[in-house]
Order: C-alpha cells, then structure tokens, then sequence
C-alpha cells in the first residue's frame, strides 16, 4: 500500500488477521501506517524510481490515497504491475473534471456543472444556475480543500484565477439543496464480483467528515437502491478495482453524485465494528482478487464520530474517562500529532436507538479532543 | 509482550487501534507475531538479561505464553517493573500442583487430586478415586502435552518415573466423568475492576481446542454464573492481572476447575468477531490499568473452530474456496508453516442457529486443512 495514513494503518490490521503479507511505502518513518507496519519502505510516493522499486516487491499495489499522479500509475502498469485501482478508474477519483465529465457521459445522477475558465463562463453558470454557487479546483483538494461557495462573480473570478495560476482547471457546480448527505460504498473486484454496504448517512462540517450514520436513518428501500446501483453502476463502468465510496446529496428528486474515493473511506469506518466484512478488509480481499465478504450490518444502527485534534496536546488524559463512561464504545487511534482540525481518531458505537448511539459517540469525541470535561 | 505466537500477533492488532505502542519480544525473527509487529526485539524469553533489556524499554510487560522462567518474573518485579500479570499470580498457570495446592486451600471446585512421586502414592490414589486416572506433569505441558490417562498402576509408574527423572513433579488426578468442557473468562486490571465473558463450550481433542461455541448451548444461568463466579473468585484471590481462562469440567453435580491460562486464550478467540470488546483488546486494557470494555457478545452464537496444520503444504489455494462458499467466514491466518496439528489459523462465524454455524465453520476449517476438497 502506498501512504502511511490511518487508512493504511486499518488496512494492515485486516491484513494481519488475512496472513496477507503486508508491505508499506510510507512519506515518513513515522507515519501513522509505518508505526504499526512491520514491512516499511520510506520514500517520495510522488517518485517513479521510488514507487517502481517499491512495486518490485509487491504482488498487487494499491493505495492509502488518490495522490499518486497518474502518469506515474500508467508507468508503472505499463512495467506489468498490479495497480488495483488501476490508473484509468482512478483519474476519475484524481481529477474531479474527468470525474464529472466521465459520469454525465454515462447518465449518471449529477449536479449541473460547467468547466470554467474565463468570467463570462462564470457569469454564464450563475445565470443557468442560480448564485451562490461552487467551484472547485480539479485536482488536489480533499477534506474541504480546493473547494469554495461563492456568492458574486468577482469572488468566483478571484478564486479561480488563483487556482489557474496555479496550473489546476477549475469547475463549477450548482449548490444543491440537499435535505442531507449520503455515502454509497461498493467494493469490486477485478473478475467483476461486487458487493454493497448500506448506504450511510454523513455530516460533513466544513467539508471534514464529523459523523456517520449506517444505514441511513428513515432512508427507503427504493432511494438505499437507487444510491446502491449508482455505485455500483459507476464501479463497473469505471472498472475500479477495491472499494468505491460515492458520496452523495439527498434531495426530494433524487440521489446526486458529488464525489468519489476509491480506497477505504472515512464513511466506512464503522464497518469494522459494525459489519460483517470491514472495509479493509473488503478493500484487500478486491484487489487481490480473491471473493469478497458479506458487507451486513452486524447491528440495527453503528454511529461513527470523527475524533479531531482540539485543545488537548494529547489523547491520552481524556482516553480512560472515556472508556471508564463508555465501556462499550470502539474507541480507534491513529497515533497522530495533535493539530485543530485533523483526524486523529474515530469512535465507533453500535445498538438500536440512533440517539442514544449519537449522544455517546459524540461525547467521547468531544471529550477526547479536549471540548468538554465531564 | 513476551513471545511471538499468534496470541501476540492478534494482540498487536488490538493494540494499533487502541494506538498501544506494542513492543514484542520473539523468540525468532519470523515469528507469528514477529511477521506483523513494527517493533521487534529478538531474544531468549528464558534468559533474564535479554528480558531485563527488554522490559527497560516498556511501561508495562505481559505475556503471550506462560513458559517464561517464574524466577526471572520475580526478578524483573523486584527491579521495579511492571509485570502483568505478576509472578505471584502468573506461577498458578505455570505450575499445576501450585495451582491445585491452592485452589483447593481457597474451596474453589476442583477435582480429586494428590501429589505423587511414589508406586505407593499411585496405588493408593487409584484406590481413592479408580482406575484408570490422570497424571499432569506440574510444569512445561499445554496442548495436552504433559497429561496421559493411565490404566494401571504399572503405566502409572512408568510415566511418574519419566517425568521425575526431568525434574518435573507430578499430580494424580481424577478422570472426571463430564459432560461436557466448559471455558470461564473473566479480565481483572491492577484496581479490581474485573468483567466475566459469558461461559463457553469447548471441544477439545487430543488435548488440544478444536472448538468453541459462545455462550456454551443449553447452559442455564445458575450453571453460567456457577462458572463465571469461580473465574471471578479465583482472579480476585490469586490478584490476576489480565485476562484468566478457567477451563472447567461440567457434570451433573456442578463444575471443577481444570486449567487456568492468564493470557489471552484459545477458548477466547471467538470474542474477536462475536464480542464488543475482544479479548486481545480486553488484555491489553487490563494490564495497562485501563477502564475494562463491554465483554457481551454481538450475536446469539459464536462458532470458533481452529485450523490444524495437515496434510496440504500451504493454506493458500484453499483459502479462496473457503471464502467463496461462505462469504460471511472470518478467517484468521498466523503465518505458521502448516505443520500436522499445529494450530495456524482459526475461522469463526457468527449468527442464531449453532447447528448451521458449526457445518459452516468446521467445513471451512476441513478445508483449509486439506481433510475435504470440496
């Protein structure tokens, strides 16, 4: 797995319990990943020499994140490696323009969107949509970043010639009216065999993922479908091979895609408690090709919160109030650096009453990043 | 933790989401544990130098076995380290005449017994309790090694006379007319806080687990809390630190005490997939002095049915069978070589009907073992 994150760190845990020989190449010795990973390489995940080395040594290769570029996951397929995703489904998790063209191509559900490069693209997108509206750079951005809501055309131009200058297309979609925010998970593997988790509910604050909800509360059968056979669809016609997290607005008209990840996501974290198959797991057993596992749920609900580092300059204090409250609760570290805003850890609660699953799990994560003390 | 087997390699797993940095010592490089750990020190477990280096660079030690020399815990603990669990407590696991001398001071249920080391002693325990009985070495057997049922007094002799001219002292025991084998486990951490697994079933086969069913069919709760009240009892008087495994007899009249295990324990491992807090992670917890976690289970039935090395070379061909026939298997693999009757791997399975679980998981454990192609 290329990228030291907390999702190759989760990753090798699954692998642990698989006999699967984990092997790591990490951007510092002392990643999240690389703490935990017996088999660690250090190196520039941005350097062909460094990844075609690495890639000597690996039956399959995949990915803790989409920021591999892609002409170098080309090299490297074309040298006979495994790339699982492979470089032509993973542009379209890269390069939201690709990503967006690709997909109205193919009918799938989408917000209006436009590429756009000069003011009077901006000012024409307003008219057909309506202000405020969003931009986004194409490549790059995550957790938030590389996106903006912009309510006038001079704030529309200034952001986007920022990003022009910086060498990143831009495009701009209409803000929808979502009642609420959806994630649809699908793992695939490369003989074609899919599978679907239950669709979830996501908060997203400030674009960061803070909880989520699996399933979907009060979500009917035929719009959890509907979400389910969007991934599904975009999975088979992308030909991603692993997982696939399309995230999705909710509206009274339908399911729209707004994003996609090919790799474990932050949305189904609560898989590892709460299904029979965790996504790490899913993830290993897609890429190398071997059948994929039941995705049910294990319980009625699982609540996911996201743990971002606060005020505390460590976990450690406020961990045992928290398990001493809570002894049910999955309590998951990433052994990060405490910074604001940065995922440090998730908690995880399983049961029946959504509520009292939401309560408990948010109080463990606001007590362990420092916001509250009893 | 002290040694490298499949019982650290899981723990470890426990340890990377609590964000526990796990420090392994292994008796080899390649160890079960030592394959999947980042942190790896290589050394003789029995000599106290290597050990003493060892425990200077951890805040807490446990143990994945019990065969690490009584004396050398002793004197790390008169060095001041934290030794989890102690020396006091751990020399009841690792020597069963101490084990029953106590015990039966302190009125747990136990079986007929009595030190022997003469044709005398074997003559007259015969006479007291019927042939044929149970001779255990005190020290050095698990996986049914170190216990043989004798029919005469002539055998009996001769199986005293091998082990006392090792060194080893050796008890008589009854050969208790059970119903079945029942496993207590119970975790207690340094304060007291102590929790009670619900009470299993185990199969066991020539001395060694094949099978366990959580909770144990059929038990009924004055028999449960029989058992798990004596795992308490015996934690509590002994000052367990960790997790305790009480193996115990169930007859009619009620339940005897076996053999203790203070580690995680094969007759546990089901607690990985079927309980809200596993065993590993349960251990972990307690030896630190943390908060102890929820020990129900997630689902009516657990089925756990170790895989035993046999007559294929490796694991792998089969392994995609098994998890195309059944993609709700949980299978762990610990990277032993397949040796006959070697546990390396166990599968468990989770849901209402203990019937079907155990055709499940005992179909896919023939399987990976090479009993059944198909």
């Amino acid at each position: 797995m290329v990228g030291g994150g907390q999702l190759a760190r989760m990753t090798h845990q699954a692998a642990i319990a698989l006999g699967v020989r984990f092997r790591l190449l990490s951007e510092t010795v002392d990643s999240s990943a690389a703490q935990v990973v017996s088999d660690v390489s250090v190196g520039d995940v941005d350097d062909l020499t460094t990844l075609r080395a690495f890639a000597a040594g690996c039956d399959v290769i995949t990915f803790d994140h989409e920021q591999v570029p892609t002409a170098h996951l080309r090299a490297l397929e074309q040298d006979g490696y495994a790339v699982r995703p492979g470089p032509a489904a993973l542009e379209h998790a890269q390069d939201k323009l690709l990503m967006r063209r690709r997909l109205s191509a193919d009918g799938a559900p989408v917000p209006r969107w436009a590429e756009v490069s000069t003011v009077e693209d901006l000012t024409a997108f307003g008219e057909r949509v309506g202000w405020p509206y969003v931009l986004k750079a194409a490549r790059g951005g995550y957790d938030g970043r590389g996106v903006v809501v912009v309510p006038t055309v001079a704030e529309a131009t200034a952001w986007m010639d920022g990003a022009v200058a910086l060498g990143v297309p831009v495009l701009a979609e209409e803000k929808v009216a979502f009642t609420r925010e959806l994630a649809a998970m699908v793992a695939r593997s490369p003989s074609g065999q899919a599978v679907a988790y239950p669709v979830v509910e996501t908060l997203q604050v400030d674009g960061i993922c803070r909880e989520v909800v699996a399933p979907a509360p009060g979500l009917g059968v035929a719009r959890a479908v509907e979400a389910q056979r969007a991934a599904l669809d975009i999975a088979g016609r992308l030909g991603v091979v692993g997982l696939l997290a399309v995230e999705l607005f909710d509206t009274p008209e339908g399911v729209l895609v707004n994003e996609l990840a090919m790799r474990p996501h932050n949305s189904g974290h609560w898989s590892i408690d709460g299904a029979v198959t965790s996504q790490f797991e899913q993830h290993l057993r897609a890429v190398l090709d071997w059948p994929l596992g039941t995705p049910s749920p294990t319980a009625p609900y699982s609540v996911m919160v996201n743990v971002l580092g606060g005020d505390l300059p460590e976990m450690h204090s406020a961990f045992r109030h928290v398990l001493a409250r809570d002894p049910g609760l999955h309590v998951h570290v990433y052994g990060k650096d405490m910074k604001p805003g940065r995922k440090v850890g998730h908690v995880t609660v399983t049961g029946s009453d959504v509520d009292a699953l939401l309560e408990r799990a948010r109080h463990a994560a606001a007590f362990l990043r420092g916001d509250i003390d009893e």
